[in-house]
């Protein structure tokens, strides 16, 4: 089998072990003569797959009955509505930590919904190349939640940290850095993550809720937008997105048999060290410009000398089968996205092409 | 391959060969080294899959640029509030033809956000049996839009013929009937589905709409539930679900394959008339309460003798490898569901089981 070496932003590369399993059992899962896509929301089979999910997640975040797990639809970009619609009234307002376009995105929808402020800003002249500290930080103590982005898969930066918001509860949009290492989830509220870079194909939303946030959600919304549907129905109010569910329990089976998040963050480390220390030790040729303890492990943006030299990386890297480094439309440059799934091995060959392209190029 | 008769209300059967092409190229999706659930929702062969898929969906429907073809998430579930919400204000209202479970969904949505009245309602005892005669209809011709469903999975009626609205549009709940014939959509401003019963996997829900009825949208709305925004960005505003669509595509192949929407209603009507002459074939052992002429040939719902009879019916039809035949829980009976994908094959042998089982059972 010839895999590539698969560096989208999102869809992004699920483990080689993972696909084989799924492409074995697509007609017939478990001797049913059926594939699980074909089988009802409402069988033994898939809710063995559904409620198991449920309780590797909460495991590998050391998560307990306090909180609610819920598979729903639509994107982070959903969640950016459905977080002030659950939570926005005419009396209260919410901070927004702004450090990407993301979170740009999701500001926009709270000030759709209600009330928003912005906590922090990094952007100059329409970019972001750091992340605020503590001391940056202007918070409402009476905010109904603080909103922050913990990776931002354009910039190429990520929160090593979380900041300290009191007693205000914090809305995390994980989306691209989800189950890559241990994160310390005190005051943590709500946590929200496409599934389409660490947890499985695109199709299925993580949302992970205090119970207490739970029921401070507004009443009288439309069913299928409010929190408290889907988290007294464990998701099943109506039918859920089965195969992305099904994808996502294997990859978390995969999390656990690689050292669960230690083993993610090691593995992570260890991709990150390898690709900076290449650019770093580069002479100048390639060049990142995110402060250094703001820098990203999911996602390593940098440039080269000319954008000449940008458009025949990304050409050459592709021949090599290194597929979906172009840099974001946006902000252009090169891009690799290193999710839980990239290899150690895949990076280290990265590296080696970077090493041969500027020695060939300079 | 044993491959078993999946009778499942959604998600359900789907095509045999779809599987099996899936399967080839789970890992490798045409040389790539990649799946394309891993492959960016931006890139070319995604790209390619998405477009065609529309293109395909328009050829069936025999639909002209003066329609948008939309792949959005969250199930017929979230089209029950996307509709009001896009359609409603202060000053208007719509109405609703109630003739199941789902009809009524759609109707409590539509009141959560505006103004909504029940243009009919076959609801007796809390059970639907018929479907409304156009003279049963109280139509407001001033009504923003007239919602239907086509086809009702838990009571197992189907429209032969649409209602005439005068210059009302009408909104159509299609999920479960969607692509099973040829259909005359004078009048039809809005097509909605769920793709898990005659269009793929659960986690896409295609919704088709008139361009005259896209401009109508309100403004103001979240962003993601705005159809303008995914009408204007042809539904790749955020990570669509790709491999839902990349399977929705291979089933438009298949349907085409077989005869287009003229070979699927064949291959239906086979089907229904194979199952409903074993029914009233039956001496009164199954009986179907439903008016011949409103009788679906998507879900075929009927009756035992006894409840004991009906339990012992499921067990032997699952150990017979017939999935999915117990009839939804609001009602109980026995519930084939017998979409696009089921063949004439299996119908047959499922009939020559109900024989069997009346004869040993009587």
């Amino acid at each position: 089998m010839n895999r590539s070496h698969n560096y989208y932003a999102g869809p992004a590369a699920m483990p080689t072990e993972v696909m084989l399993e799924a492409q074995a059992e697509l007609l017939d899962y478990k001797g049913t003569g059926m594939s699980i896509m074909e089988t009802s929301h409402r069988s033994k089979e898939y809710d063995a797959i559904h409620c198991e999910a449920i309780e590797m997640l909460k495991s590998l975040l050391g998560l307990g009955d306090d909180y609610s797990v819920m598979f729903l639809q639509g994107g982070a970009s959903m969640q950016f509505a459905m977080i002030p619609m659950n939570f926005l009234n005419a009396n209260n307002s919410a901070d927004y930590i702004t450090t990407g376009a993301w979170s740009k995105k999701a500001l926009k929808e709270a000030k759709i919904i209600g009330n928003a402020k912005v906590a922090a800003s990094t952007e100059v002249d329409g970019v972001f190349t750091s992340l605020p500290k503590q001391t940056d930080l202007t918070l409402d103590p009476n905010a109904a939640y603080c909103h922050l982005t913990s990776n931002n898969t354009i910039y190429g930066t990520q929160f090593s940290k979380f900041p300290t918001t009191g007693n205000v509860p914090m809305v995390i949009d994980m989306s691209s850095d989800i189950l890559s290492k241990p994160v310390d989830l005190t005051n943590v509220g709500v946590i929200y993550a496409g599934a389409q870079k660490n947890l499985g194909p695109a199709g299925v939303t993580l949302v992970i809720m205090r119970k207490d946030m739970l029921e401070k959600c507004n009443d009288g919304l439309p069913t299928m937008l409010s929190y408290k549907t889907h988290a007294e129905a464990n998701s099943l109010f109506n039918t859920c997105p089965t195969f992305p569910i099904y994808m996502v329990n294997k990859v978390l089976h995969w999390i656990i048999n690689n050292g669960g998040l230690e083993g993610m963050a090691k593995r992570n480390e260890a991709k990150g060290k390898l690709i900076y220390n290449a650019i770093d030790g580069s002479g100048g040729y390639y060049v990142n410009k995110i402060a250094a303890e703001d820098r990203s492990l999911m996602n390593v943006v940098f440039n080269l000398p000319t954008a000449e030299l940008e458009a025949k990386f990304v050409k050459e890297a592709t021949a090599a089968r290194f597929f979906g480094v172009k840099g974001h439309r946006s902000i252009g440059g090169i891009r690799a996205s290193i999710y839980n799934a990239a290899s150690v091995e895949s990076v280290t060959a990265f590296t080696e092409f970077m090493a041969q392209f500027a020695a060939k190029n300079s």
